[in-house]
């Protein structure tokens, strides 16, 4: 299916050399068929069954895959994910880069369930961001999907966020919409970053739809929040800007009702979460 | 030149929708210039200039980089990095991508030298491993270089490193490393993974190149270090499994006296470093 | 740059076996060098100049070209367009597919062009559709542009566009408008596809941010505008399906008052432009 | 199997997002199957309908495809192509591009039509020719094909054309045959194209195995294929040139006796064969 | 340029790890330059100067390549074919691949030459075949002329030669010349081959363009072009069929008057041509 | 399965328009099915058959491929290797490339095999080298696999090979060695290249891992050997620099008492091996 990254997959094995796997291919003979689990080492929120899987089947079609678990599931430390049985060497020599996709998108998911739960109770949303690891966007925006957040714009070509040096080109907020406005396709809402509460001012008068609080403190995001409900209060509200993951800081910025909250930290930054593979 | 990853920077960039960034298209005009520097936000080791640098070109080859600090350098927050002129419209469309690539690999550096001042004074090497990216295995081991750190085997067809998986099915220490031997590369070294102390002796009269100390407290360690030092003192040892970057730990398993310590969080758990675009 | 189609330039080229055309390999000296101009045939709007010019390029790097007019330049027959100097093989060799590429696009900007000014005069925009040719959907995007379209959505993943049979699974108009509006990133409008009043008032009723009107005639359109600007001024108006790019009806659908008026015809219909390389 | 454009399709997907298509994945249910049909809108003749099935297959190899006409076939408006059965969100997902293959390649096959039956009675073969959409041109004149039609050759790799700046270049119409002659493979005739009685001459004197009647009128052409039929009955005979696909002017040059008419219009100028996909 | 095998040098660079040579890189300082020429070992004719010049371009474009020779040049042992400067490194890490190419296809240009001069005094022409290896017949069919051959097709899609099974099931070599006859492009000629003096026949009364006489012996051959000359003069005849390289059984087939005599031998089993790299 | 060249099979058929052969589609009727066989035409050693099985498939998956040998086996003239069954006209497509892969690869094998049975009775292993053809090196190291030969380093990155440039740029042998020894991954080899007994003694006090005798008459090998068996028995030591095929030349070498005799023939001269395809 289309939706798999199969040309990262082939690429990664590639790189990984798992074709040629010498060890493997002199020590482990060519008939001999083994079972094998993958296993959590911690408590966490799991990514990637699906990718790991057809990495698996990608080295060699013959090897079976059992998933135990789905994406999204929250699962405590020993869970058996996946049930693997094929020629020994192909699971062997496929373990690595199985894990590796693993193991990086369940960090992901994991790390952003606990920024979803710290604003649970609150309406607000978490997001992602732009700041991913260069060729991995889709599977990493999925993970944040898995582990409850939502997804920002995917690229610069869908959607419209108007920052500072865009306003300086063209020369004022009010320009800077009008001209969004007439380029972009109807479909798209145009949102605007603001740093002070002036700004947040001249983003409503060009109306925007949406407007980013950047680098708020909190009492400086609950006035915005406040001037806007009144103003405009069809028009959403995203705060950013090295905000960070700890609960307590992104409980508070919840609390300040804006609507989303957007982390760079979900994605460049999340510590791998510890899968292995176990031989029967 | 070959060894820039122009594939993956091509592919990082459409990902990212470079080429249609409708905010910048719509509000800057087309024959904008503009002066930017790129600046650190913190302390910490520089890697990924040069990926960053042909990001800027890949996408318009007008733009000109100036490096003001070379990959490797220790640098402070604050530090501006590269100095960039060219047509504003392409500076913002490829600012995110080229420091998702900065970001991500100072934070590999970063990592790295934290890990290889913790065992300065001995002899011990930090080594990456095979715990990657998928897609970037390259520049993230180029990144640990730069870190100050050595590079394990780059895959499966470059190095021989026989587990217990493969000593099951092989029948024993001295008849997978005999196979291997007959079957790899003659370039290529013979390394085992051991657990136990048993383990390294069967290693050692199996004639093993390169023996791994796998999940042994540090106290085992020292144990099979003096083993080894007495038996076979050509032998390389090398120390892994879980060991973290505590710095404490790392001393502390280094003062063991092993030749290399290789640790899966330098490549797969290393926050971003953070750097921004600033426009003059 | 990356904005030109060079996998799709070589593709073509390779297609077209240039780099081993034999006739002009055996009949035209390696060394002989020509000038040539690009000409049209007749009256249009141009589209397509500088990817025609990277045509010659790519076959061969010593080719200058010239530009005599821009894309989105009205031409009359006769007109010089692009001045070529280079080995007299090359651009033999190139000619077909630069010249299809300036072509066809030419084509649908000029077909464009003729729908832009029947509905002159009102505040209707003309659109394209995802109706376009497997694999140059960039191109005729552009094209469109060229003639003084607005393009609609690119592709599935970047708009929302709820038809029949997505209101059918979700269970009715106002379910599916909703679990749009939590799935889709949150800088995206949800269009509704409704072919009777009834059914726009559904759409408003849910909350749509855009109602396109489908396969109306144009009595039907005018009484939906009405209802829609007394109801919701704020919600978008497209029509589309099977409209056409006759000029009156044209006109008389712009007159209703429609915000957009969306045509598969500018993209999969439209004749080609005609265009010839003469040698001087 | 080889001879499907899997790359073209692939990419066709791609650029459309059907693997992110934001309002299906919303709004319709993951487990939802679906049944559907494949309609014509006018009547003509079908080409495309294995490329049409690949590209449901492409993204979903779970979708059931059968196929109630074939391509080349007649049919009338309303006419049922094609029954599919599968995911409702695949089906609903892959239809564009599916469709846009279809009906680009069916307009190309009904076109092609009218211009064979404008011609029966005679021996004359309708061809297309190198002007066609870059990257589709083996889709094409598979379409031209399928419409009744006869291929020209494929690309300058696999046939001769000596057109004037060949002959100016080598120094003569003997010199250019005489030169492609040697130059090029011994399974490939050499056609020379003329404007004038004089040039047919030539290239009869020069021995070239077919001759190109470019631009003539029709009395022109009628005296060129007297003069050519007295004095070289071998020699083949193609008609070019801006000859339109007007069936009364199609046929009063067939009448002439030319062997071949090449008409540039069936792939660059084909209106879009309509088609629709219905859900039962 | 395009027809510079730019994307298989560059797989074979990837396939030598050129970019990661780590001897060069470990041994030889970064900003070290030299001088080094390239060398023959034997007497020869020489092809692939302009693809291994490009080799070494594509390692590193600061690499200057000087070519002293041209490409079907007879050189003799010791010639300097190319004088390089550039980053010691480069030179280093691009040798073995540029000098792959540089002594397959001298190999394959050197065994034509032999058989070419074997031939000279008779018009008789030496040709390839499709016996190439995967991947580089473009590259070797080059070497083939370069060595003073002649290109037989290039492929299947580019040429028509009906062997027995074609015959076979088309139930006989006129209905297999009348159905290729009527199927492909008219520029094209037909071909048949023949074992005996019958199916000669045959092939004349369906009108053949090329005759292949196949595995005959020369007396054999000797009576099929004496008979064909007399009916059919027209007609070209090729020789082929484990006829060899040795010089006095090519003088022999060729003194029969045969057109053509096509070899696999050129391309298959043509021994490397010894080339080596020098350094000031 | 990963291991499989399915790129480089795509190519090859590519490049042989196995997917437009003219000659095939119009003389063969699509239903049409045939069984046939692939028989040797002389005595030598197998490599390829699964590549060429594959090659079948990839052109048409209705192939059916029953393997009657494995690669590696020892096979007489007339011997039949592969039955086939399927439509008659991919049999036909695909059997030139097939063929081509069989015969390449098997030309190498046997070939090795000759130089390996050579040398019987000694411990010494015939190694291949460097020398391959562009784009098949992995293709060509498994064909002398098969042939009982071994592989030397895949490429330059995957061991350290120390020639005489180096050592010159490093500043003597001990400086290469030590930063080999320090920038190399720590499970790869250091070989040193010598052509003197003076440079062998040099590369034993730099403590090389592996000695190379370059270019050396079987005299001084004999030398050499002697000298290191006595001064530091644990190096291996390889042989290589126009050894050449020859039987009698290889045993002598090997009798010398060298672990290792490595031989770019194998790869890059070996001539073609004979079969072909023969149908019921």
């Amino acid at each position: 299916m289309l939706n798999l990254p199969v040309d990262l997959i082939k690429r990664a094995l590639e790189e990984d050399g798992a074709a040629s796997d010498i060890t493997t291919l002199s020590t482990v003979p060519e008939d001999q068929w083994s079972e094998a689990t993958v296993v959590t080492r911690r408590d966490g929120v799991i990514a990637g069954l699906a990718v790991s899987a057809e990495t698996f089947h990608t080295l060699d079609e013959r090897i079976t895959v059992e998933l135990l678990a789905q994406d999204g599931a929250q699962v405590e430390a020993g869970a058996v994910l996946v049930r693997l049985k094929g020629p020994s060497r192909s699971l062997l020599s496929a373990e690595r880069v199985a894990l590796n996709f693993l193991g990086h998108l369940s960090g992901i998911a994991t790390l952003t369930a606990q920024c979803v739960r710290a604003v649970q109770g609150t309406h607000t949303r978490i997001l992602d961001t732009r700041k991913t690891t260069p060729g991995l966007r889709s599977l990493e925006k999925f993970a944040v999907q898995m582990g409850g957040g939502h997804n920002h714009r995917f690229g610069l070509n869908d959607g419209v966020l108007i920052k500072d040096n865009h306003i300086m080109a063209a020369g004022g907020v009010a320009q800077a919409v009008t001209a969004a406005r007439r380029a972009a396709p109807h479909l798209l809402k145009i949102e605007v970053e603001c740093e002070t509460l002036a700004e947040v001012e001249q983003a409503l008068e060009a109306r925007a739809d949406v407007v980013l609080l950047d680098n708020m403190d909190v009492e400086t995001m609950r006035s915005a929040v406040a001037l806007m409900r009144q103003r405009a209060p069809q028009v959403l509200i995203e705060a950013s800007g090295n905000i960070g993951t700890n609960g307590a800081r992104l409980a508070a910025v919840a609390e300040t009702g804006v609507d989303f909250i957007s982390l760079g930290a979900l994605t460049h930054s999340a510590p791998n979460f510890d899968v292995s593979l176990e031989f029967a």
